[in-house]
């Protein structure tokens, strides 16, 4: 039997097509597939851009790349600037395994190292795996606010 | 009587006391009072240094701010860039007179011009003049996801 090495590490533009691929994933998983209206091209220049709007990180498998974390540095009124984790996504065949928990925790040490007081993210109330993973995390999982909308086009 | 002249404009250092006001005023509208850890010179220097990590816009009725809207852009792996909506506030004194709707449609028209394809932001539960509000714009307000957070130190 192989060894299995995992690696975190930055993402790169040759990325972004499994990158999309994962986006589309989750988006079937939380029963939205039509609502997502970006391309390798967008996400290419939204995020390695001179001006990135996200930051990518990546977990691999054997070179493979498995699942990756998605966020983006927002501002609370409350907290002052923070870590908003936008996806956070392994591939179906390789959960149960640690691989999550060592992606979430690589973001976790970033929103550390860039001295953040709070790092939040949303997950679908009826995501019992996901609540489940939090919930090891004692993160605070809130569901007393709506999500307000406007769609432009 | 005098008349009463409604101004929206962007915001400046010179607004962040009354700023910083209001956004206590909404924590504790929002049952939260202790929540609120920024203080003037981190509003100042995340709101107006080189690199700003917030928007902020103003409603002023005869030179005296009576309510802000505070916003950034945001990431979303389906639509792309977004304006986030953080803090929308006016003073409880004038509401009622359409402040409200002319800061909030000063923001929609923000978000067009930067052509992003949604605006997001999140309201209470149990908000009710809040809601009915956006209501009014015939917003999208999902109640289906949970918030999740860390705090750090």
């Amino acid at each position: 039997m192989t060894k299995q090495t995992l690696q975190i590490r930055k993402g790169s533009p040759e990325d972004v097509p499994v990158l999309l691929a994962l986006i589309k994933d989750l988006a079937d998983y939380e029963r939205a597939p039509d609502e997502v209206i970006v391309t390798e091209e967008q996400l290419m220049s939204d995020g390695f851009g001179e001006r990135p709007f996200f930051h990518l990180l990546v977990a691999e498998l054997n070179e493979e790349v498995i699942g990756i974390a998605l966020y983006y540095f927002a501002y609370s009124t409350w907290k002052g600037k923070y870590l908003y984790l936008e996806d956070f996504i392994v591939q179906e065949a390789h959960r149960g395994q640690g691989y999550g928990k060592a992606l979430f925790d690589a973001v976790v040490e970033n929103a550390k190292s860039e001295k953040v007081k709070r790092m939040g993210w949303q997950v679908l109330d009826w995501n019992e795996p996901a609540i489940e993973f939090y919930k090891r995390y004692n993160a605070d999982l809130s569901d007393e606010w709506l999500n307000g909308r406007l769609y432009f086009e």
